[in-house]
C-alpha cells in the first residue's frame, strides 16, 4: 500500500475500467446500501454498470437513534455516531467486495454520501447564523477500515459556493441518462417526488431539477392511519387500484399553493408530513369519502395529479419528453405506474431497470459517479440543480 | 483554477519551495492562528520557516458558546458551527495572505487542525460503543472561501488504527527538532505540560511523548481564585518571583499518583483543573502558607518539579539530554525558565525563538509539516506517540 496520493490518482485515472463502490444510507435509516460498480470514462462519456449490490442494517439502538429529532442529538452522540456509523459504512464496502468474490485490492475506491443527519439551507439560527449540512460516517475511518481510497462527505463544497448542497443527483441523471435525440424526465417517488428534466442532447444549464410534491409519503401516511399501523404502506397499490377517486376531495387537494409555484422549489415532511395525511383523512370523511380504498386511491391520485401537472405547466414548455424513468420506491407501485401511462399518453414511461440499472441500486450507485468525476479530475455539481454560484468539485478523500 | 486534484499534487510536488498555511485553534478559543511557512523537502530533510503569522479572533458569542460544556451542544449547533467556523478558518488564512503582500495563488495549500469540540479516546458511552474525536471548520468551506487546496481533520484516521489521535505535535518535533548528535526534550506548558523526547539521530521508534503533568493550568486557576477574577494568569511570573515557596505543602502536592505513573499517560481538566486549584488554596490554608505571592509561587513550583521530576525518572534513563526547549504560554514565564535552569543545572534550556520558530507560531506550523507530509505521500502520524498500530496517512483533502 503506497501513502502517496497521487500516485494512487495516477493509476486510477489510466485504468480504462474503474471499480468503485457507492455507499448510501438514506432519510428511513434503515441502513447502509452499497453498490460495487464498473465504470469508463467520465463526464458524458461515463458508462455505469452494477456488478453487486449489497446491504448492512443499522443496529435498532442506532436506527431508533437516527429516526428521533435528529437536531437534539447531543455533540457527543454526534462524534461517537460519525465513527460508529464510519464503521458500518466499512462493513456494508467490504460485504460487497466479498458477495462479489472480489478483493477489496481490487476496488479503486469508496465514495460515501454518508448518513444526513440535518440540513440547514437557511441561516436562520439566532446564535449562530450560517447554513450548514451535516452528513456523518467518517470517511477516514473508512478508508482505514476498507484499505480503500475513500471520497465522501459531498454537500458543504456545493453549499459554500451558494448552492443548496442539494440534490446532487441530476448531475448523474444528466451524466448517464441524457440523449441525443430524447427528451427525458427521470421521475423518482420517494418520500417526496422529485424530477430531472433532460431535454435532447442537454447542456447542464438546460437541466432542471425540483420536488412535484409529495411521493409516496401521503399515501404512506393515510394507510398507516386508516390501518392503526397495521400497514404502513399500500402494498403493489393494492388499497388504491381497488378503490374510487373521489374528484372533489381530489380537486381541493391539488389547490395547495406549492403546485401552482414555479421551480427552482424543495419540499418535505414539513408541508407532506404526517399531520396533512391527518388532515387529508378530515377532509375525506366531511366530503363523505368513507371507504378507506377511496381514500387511499384520491391520495395516490393526488400523487399522479401532481406529477402530471407539473410536466404540463412547467416542463413541457422547455422541450419535448419522450420518456419517463419512474425510480424511488414508487417505480414499484403498479398504480402509480399504470396511471401515469394512462395520463402521459405518447409518453413512455419506464423504470430504471429498463435503462440497466437495478432500482435499489440508483442512489448508491449516483455516489459512485460523483466520486469517480472527482477523480477523473472533473467538477461534479450541477449549479443549474444546487443554485450555487459555480462549478465546483464536491467531496473530500481519504487515504487508506 | 484546474479542479484537477493529481495535477495539484503533481505542481505542488515539483516544487522546491512550498508556501503553505497552516491554522490551529486551541481549547482556549480565543481565534485562530494562521502561520503562512515556507517549506522545503519533507521527511527528516523537511525545512521549514514562518514567514507571517496572523490571527483572527472569535466572535463573542462564538467564543462563549466553545467555553461551555461543548459535549452538550446540540447537533443544529455543532453543524452550523462546522461551517461558521470554517469561514472564520479561511478568512484567517486570507488575512495572513494579505498581511505577507502575497495572492491566494501563491499559497500551495492550507493546512488545518480545526477547533476540537471532543475527545472521546475510550468507547464508554452506553447507546454508542464507539471511540471519538470531533474537530469542526469544514474544510471545503475553507478551500471554497479561500480558492486553496484545503488539509485537515489528521485525528479520526489515527484513532481508527487503535490510536489516541494525539499528540501530533511530536511527529513534528521528530522532523524539525532531531539533532544528529543532541538529545532534545521539546517541553510544551500550556494548560498542562506535555514533553517529546528526541534522542540524538533518533529513529521514530526511539521518540516517546507524554503529559507532565500541570502547565500553566494550576497556577492560572490559583491566581483567578485568589485575585476574585481580577487577574487570569501570573503575568510575567511576579507573583511566583516575589513569593516563598511552601516546602511541606509543595511535597504534599507532589504525592499526586499521577506523577509517579510511567509514561505513555496523559491528564487535563478532570485531574487539574479548577477544582484542583480550590483544593491547593484550600490545603494552603491548612499548612499556615498564607500570602498570596507563596501560594503561587507554590502552585508554580509544582509545575516545575513535576516536570523535572519526569526527566529524572522517564527521561534521563533512556539517554543523553543535552537541550530542553520550552514551548507553549509557559515559555514567557520567567519564573519557569529561571527554575529549568537552575535545576537542571548542565543542561540548556531554551526557547523555540532560539531554534527560528516564533513561539506562538509553533503548533500552526506544526499542521502545515502534517500536510506537507501527506502531499509528499508520506505519512505523518507518531505511532509511538498515540498508540495507533500502524504509521498512516493522516488527514482529509479538499480542492478548491
Amino acid at each position: 500500500m503506497t501513502a502517496d496520493l497521487r500516485t494512487m490518482l495516477e493509476t486510477i485515472r489510466k485504468k480504462s475500467t474503474r471499480l468503485l463502490i457507492g455507499l448510501m444510507s438514506g432519510t428511513s435509516a434503515d441502513g447502509v446500501d452499497a453498490a460495487l460498480c464498473r465504470i469508463t470514462g467520465a463526464g458524458r462519456d461515463t458508462k455505469a454498470e452494477v456488478v453487486h449490490l449489497a446491504s448492512v442494517e443499522y443496529p435498532p439502538a442506532i436506527r431508533r437513534l437516527l429516526l428521533g429529532d435528529l437536531r437534539l442529538l447531543s455533540c457527543e452522540e454526534v462524534a461517537r455516531l460519525n465513527f460508529l456509523i464510519g464503521d458500518i459504512f466499512a462493513e456494508a464496502a467490504l460485504k460487497c467486495v466479498a458477495e462479489a468474490g472480489l478483493s477489496r485490492s481490487d476496488v479503486d475506491a469508496v465514495c460515501s454520501h454518508g448518513q444526513t443527519l440535518v440540513h440547514f439551507p437557511e441561516p436562520d439560527h439566532p446564535a449562530i447564523p450560517s447554513r450548514a449540512t451535516l452528513q456523518i460516517g467518517d470517511i477516514s475511518v473508512i478508508a482505514q477500515k476498507t484499505g480503500i481510497l475513500t471520497v465522501g462527505d459531498f454537500r458543504p463544497a456545493d453549499m459554500a459556493q451558494g448552492g443548496e448542497g442539494a440534490p446532487l443527483v441530476p448531475y448523474v441523471d444528466y451524466l448517464l441518462i441524457t440523449h441525443p435525440t430524447l427528451g427525458r424526465v427521470m421521475q423518482n417517488l420517494g418520500g417526496i417526488g422529485n424530477l430531472t428534466y433532460l431535454p435532447p442532447n442537454a447542456s447542464p444549464d438546460a437541466v432542471i431539477a425540483f420536488d412535484t410534491g409529495p411521493g409516496n409519503m401521503v399515501v404512506d401516511g393515510v394507510v398507516s392511519l386508516l390501518t392503526q399501523g397495521r400497514q404502513t404502506m399500500d402494498r403493489d397499490g393494492r388499497m388504491a387500484s381497488s378503490g374510487c377517486v373521489h374528484r372533489a376531495l381530489l380537486d381541493r387537494l391539488l389547490e395547495h399553493p406549492y403546485y401552482r409555484k414555479p421551480p427552482p422549489k424543495s419540499t418535505g415532511r414539513e408541508l407532506f408530513g404526517i399531520q396533512y395525511s391527518k388532515s387529508l383523512i378530515h377532509m375525506a370523511s366531511e366530503s363523505g369519502c368513507a371507504s378507506p380504498e377511496d381514500i387511499v386511491a384520491t391520495a395516490s391520485e393526488l400523487t399522479v395529479q401532481s406529477v402530471v401537472r407539473a410536466y404540463r405547466d412547467f416542463v413541457f414548455p422547455l422541450g419535448p419528453v419522450h420518456e419517463v424513468v419512474v425510480g424511488g420506491g414508487g417505480a414499484s407501485n403498479p398504480y402509480f405506474m399504470r396511471r401515469f401511462r394512462e395520463e402521459l399518453g405518447h409518453v413512455r414511461v419506464i423504470t430504471h431497470e429498463e435503462l440497466g440499472i437495478p432500482n435499489q441500486a440508483k442512489e448508491a450507485l449516483a455516489f459512485a459517479i460523483l466520486g469517480n468525476e472527482l477523480l477523473s479530475g472533473r467538477t461534479n455539481n450541477l449549479p443549474s440543480a444546487t443554485g450555487a454560484r459555480r462549478a465546483v468539485v464536491m467531496g473530500k478523500i481519504a487515504l487508506p
